[in-house]
């Protein structure tokens, strides 16, 4: 059989060409653990609201090592010496930083695997790989935990400034068409450099810094905390509840059987997912691995024909989109107690539902974003002209990044459209 | 309850912002026939060549309703008389144009509704409308027939240089990244005109038209019919066809009741899809707007777990994305027949499948593409600075549209990687 | 003779296809003080740093003319009251709001004209012109004095946030390939309505307004007032400074013939601009109409010959791009003055200057910017989900327009490389 | 003096940012001839009827010199030898490659400098720029001319398929708007080859080539040979005739005292060219290098106000842009001689020419293009999966590549709207 070419290009609409560096990274791309990020949409049911936004968690992870490949080569013009294995073991790292990511994980983090949030999940993934690739993986791990003696390779994976984030970006922006988010990544990685073992920018890119970190927020807030968002979240989330709820009582629910794996199994920790599931000869971790949107697609799917009026109901949302009111409010003094209760009220007359029931039909709750956080080991450095290195926060003199480290929070409650009350 | 607001604006990355231009449109949108567009991609499993390409059908009529939109504003500014109940009749069609479609259309066309393609099942579904929306979409139904005594306004429709096909090759060239198919949208439709109740192009437009044909014609040969793409759809083809099969003798497979419905029963024209389907209460046609992507990929996903081996193996290589190789020649002369015996046997040897069996494993067919056709009734008609109207293959001095109106033919072979041998 | 078609469409690389109105657009666009317009660059020598700043006033006029257009058009969409002639009008005014700049207005406003900005002239342009189309200008000069009685009007072609400065900013990211500047245009434009009279933002374009102000902060400080912008402009204008000095002791300079004119000719007001000129039978105006970039380009080249050292010493550095260093200061109390004096001292030493001659190779002044003017009377409104209208600065409970609004200055000195000291 | 950072990065707005790679090469952009580049737009006076075609011939030198690099990286990727120094010898070949156009180049060739075309003028200006660089230059003037011994070093620089018509294809699509010439540069890049030393296109690549070949003819019929740019290079050209014509009988003009020189003296070839020009202290050289658009744009800014009729009618023609009706026909035999001489006639009776007079007025002339010479050395060669290497023209089965290899001619008529006859 003739040798397989490995040095593939790839297309991405977002960055263009994306070449295949070496043949373990090929290798890796290859395996069914990353081929599984391809069935999980990287922004959940927000397709919904921009109907563009379809792309994956296998798309990102692509794009997230093509810049870590760019900032390499420009910090190797600049004079840091990175080897080419510590430049591999980085590309790995990024590549496999989101194995860890299940369906939906914005809304269900947590909700499968209860102890462990998907960086967690991740290193186990990695773990697991390094055996099956003979430890191949072991300095990609250490960077991916910082471990590894050069600090600034793991702040390129992750910090507030690392490819992940700016990919991530990118890439919203693109497919959601929300050009507000748009940065000009390119210009950030030129003014990358390395100052005592730390990622620095150069004074030049400051500009650039500070419309990545506004662009972040208003991601944020047109994008990824979107009120009809928030609204969806809600109720796929509620539905899951409803439906372990149910199977809990013995209830019997067509749906997926590895979905139903995890909603009756009581997962919460590395030793439960490493532990034999008994179920297709699988452990935990390769049912997980197993795990993707479309087997909540599926499900809800089926559900939108269920006897229980809560799973019908919130299926049946979902489906044929006819989602939930949402309203936001800057602050608790603003909920109007009395109008929360009429709407309680009037779900409780029409639809019959108990105290416990109403809460998978009216939910409430806060959402919060802050676009820069000065206080963290990992603020945003600035390599001023004299050589000095200061916090983004400090180091503009027309800067309003300070103002990007204040935390908004915005509170909402979320109930069906057919129970709104004229104000 | 506050009336809602209709006139909606929806992000396109494509196009930028759509404009819903009426409250018909709007609750057509709304509509869960429209909204189950979303879950059946533009591209079927292109995504696994291009991993950008995981746009779908809602997100192609959305788009081509809005160059609609923009050829009459250009039109009426041209002195062309239409009317605003012909301009939403015109959007109308378009946006349920494709409605008909089943999940993987160009793989899985007349697969599950044997004698009826996509356009006549989408009528039948456009009549069902009409009745739900009280007859508000009869002039909508006739320019989709070309029964509306303005025939220019089908030809917006369906013709050699309709919306339709101009959308989808913006589209499908945006998320695969391939920019060879870049058209330039703005400049035909601004070239547009009628005579004689005849959709014309300016001759300043020429070089757009031609253009567009070219990359119509490239884009079938880097994407529609990418051998990597053929090579999936054969897999997907022959899994189904095995799983329709099996189902026939009796065999239990663990997958989606609706997919299960449709390989057990025999569906071939309206009559079929009009009738009780005696499941979940509802019509053939009922369940046909149901099935969906997400149906197929659960399935697969299930399948990958089978005992029937042809089921393991050609789930498998879906899901895992472990594709056949695919071999191309210009003509039958190229096949090697003794090396495709050779092959034939090592695939029996190993996997000891009968003559039956192997059919599902080793396929062999023709792709064909023109990409322009000069005989068709819609032809591409140039108008001429001395308003003469002439066929565009004619037309240019410079041209070689003439070139674009041969059809090309390839010949492949199709077989697992496994099993080739060393040339 | 044919008559000729009008309704032509210009080929735009920003916004795409610009199509001309009406036929007394088409008029005025041919007119010699239109095309004049093709002859100034936007950005003066900004070229010299961004090398793809070549675009001029020409292209900048129609832009922001097909920016109204669009802009009218969703107006009307919204119910918005406005005629063919009022959209004529206010078209007019903003394609004739910039006939008044002379070359180099940024650097040179009030050199050639001392008592005028360049709105005055473009006024008195605009009444000459209106003479020349017997009055059909007369609506469109009440449009851009704001005496017409629809102001909102006025706002789409002067307020801060008008179509001029909307356009600029997309052009001038554009061609110098500044992507920070890269502004949503269509977004914003979509977002517009008009309440009592006045324009106003729809609550959901806050951020792209946001991201509006913020583009402009960053483009005034990477490209209008980047030091190196700031170096050019400095040593061009003591070169005219000194070429009027020289004129007026009665020294012959090769020169422009029309340039040397205004050099020597102390035009203030209105009345000097539509006086005889007693030069090629031309007003003084019809001579400002002839005075662009290719005089001063043209001078300079030859000024590189002249015997005149500073006029030598300063034609050198710009036309063969050997720019004066520029240094830039928080606050004067950065300023070294014994650093300073030393710079002077040995270009004194060095080149044998007087105090005098010295001023115009030493020079030092101060440069300011401030976003958003939330005390002018033309603040961005938004409107309200609730109907209520508000300032931008206080809108958003997210926002950091406030800080927008800080006047920020800049203290610079600047003078040739070679007599610049090692600190 | 702090030693200055000749690392540079560019703004580039069609490729973003163009990083200088070496010291030698900031000295030479640095260089007064290539500085020069910059006030020679590339398109001459296109921009008059694509209104964005301001770039100029310094952007396209940088842009191509960007390419070189890139395609450099790529082949060494694919284990090309090309050493440091070749690499830079290259990138400088391209830089310098159009250092001998003169303004208007397409229109002017051989009218400034008579037996020299604009490569053998680069050459000398090489030459002289290696003596000033201490022989630095010597194998970048081997790469040049094809006399170094990797010859396929030279075909990145000069063949059908380099670095130089990729780039002008790009940046002019781009600066004029015409997205028909739009070109995936970075997949032909991708996809560059060496074998046997020379240039191959990897089959892959097949498709992104044959749409450069088209890009290329659409440019040429839309832009580089639009009806509107040859009547604009037709005044200009008789414009410079008669002024030359009229200097020779001792008539004086107002104009620019270089341009002067090259029209009274009769510069031939090399020796005449490094002979002194006894004007300025300069070799006739170094005043060709002072010569450039603004010496004509502010000439014929002085010439509309001449005395002679044709200098006066021809300069205001362009001036104000109120150009000739140009006819095209693609044969001979459509020129109909009675309406010619019709029109020569009314010519003659309104402004009184006599016959040689005429001749500026009224042209006549054929332009022709071939989008692939495939007779040419340099044809473009496709690598296929076998190894074996065809001509494009055969390497496509399903190919037009043969079509455009076909010369199209067409015939004009040029001459004042005002003489036209009604047909």
């Amino acid at each position: 059989m003739k040798k397989q070419n490995k040095k593939k290009i790839i297309n991405d609409p977002v960055h263009g060409f994306i070449s295949i560096q070496s043949e373990l990274i090929f290798d890796l791309i290859e395996h069914p653990w990353l081929q599984r990020l391809r069935r999980i949409r990287q922004l959940g049911m927000t397709y919904l609201v921009y109907p563009g936004a379809n792309h994956n968690r296998f798309q990102h992870v692509l794009g997230a090592m093509h810049l870590i490949t760019e900032a390499i080569k420009i910090l190797k013009t600049k004079g840091i010496k990175i080897t080419n294995e510590e430049a591999e073991a980085t590309q790995i790292a990024i590549l496999l930083h989101d194995l860890g990511h299940g369906p939906f994980s914005h809304t269900l983090e947590k909700f499968f695997v209860q102890d462990l949030n998907h960086e967690e999940i991740s290193l186990l993934f990695m773990s697991e790989l390094n055996k099956q690739f003979d430890g191949k993986l072991t300095m990609a791990i250490q960077v991916f935990q910082n471990e590894y003696h050069k600090k600034f390779l793991h702040q390129l994976v992750s910090s507030q400034l690392d490819m992940d984030r700016i990919d991530y970006l990118c890439r919203d922006s693109f497919f959601t068409g929300v050009s507000e988010g748009v940065i000009g990544s390119d210009r950030i990685i030129k003014m990358l450099n390395v100052v005592e073992d730390q990622i620095v920018i150069e004074a030049k890119g400051i500009y650039s810094v500070e419309k990545f970190l506004i662009a972040r927020r208003l991601m944020y807030w047109q994008v990824y905390l979107h009120k009809t968002v928030i609204s969806i979240d809600q109720s796929l989330h509620q539905l899951l509840r409803r439906a372990r709820y149910l199977l809990s009582t013995g209830y019997e629910l067509q749906m997926s059987p590895i979905l139903k794996f995890f909603l009756q199994n009581d997962i919460r920790n590395c030793d439960d997912l490493l532990a034999d599931s008994q179920f297709r000869h699988s452990t935990v971790l390769e049912l997980f691995a197993r795990l993707d949107d479309q087997h909540i697609y599926y499900s809800i799917s089926e559900w939108t024909f269920e006897q229980d009026r809560i799973m019908n109901f919130l299926a049946n949302t979902l489906y044929n989109r006819k989602l939930f009111r949402i309203q936001i409010f800057p602050d608790y003094s603003f909920f109007n107690q009395d109008k929360i209760e009429q709407i309680k009220h009037s779900i409780r007359d029409v639809m019959g539902f108990d105290a416990d029931e109403i809460t998978y039909i009216f939910t409430s709750d806060i959402v919060s974003n802050k676009a820069y956080d000065s206080s963290k080991d990992n603020n945003i450095n600035i390599l001023m002209p004299d050589n000095s290195i200061i916090d983004i926060a400090k180091a503009s003199d027309i800067s309003n990044v300070s103002v990007l480290s204040n935390t908004v929070r915005k509170y909402f409650i979320c109930y069906p459209k057919v129970f709104s009350i004229i104000p």
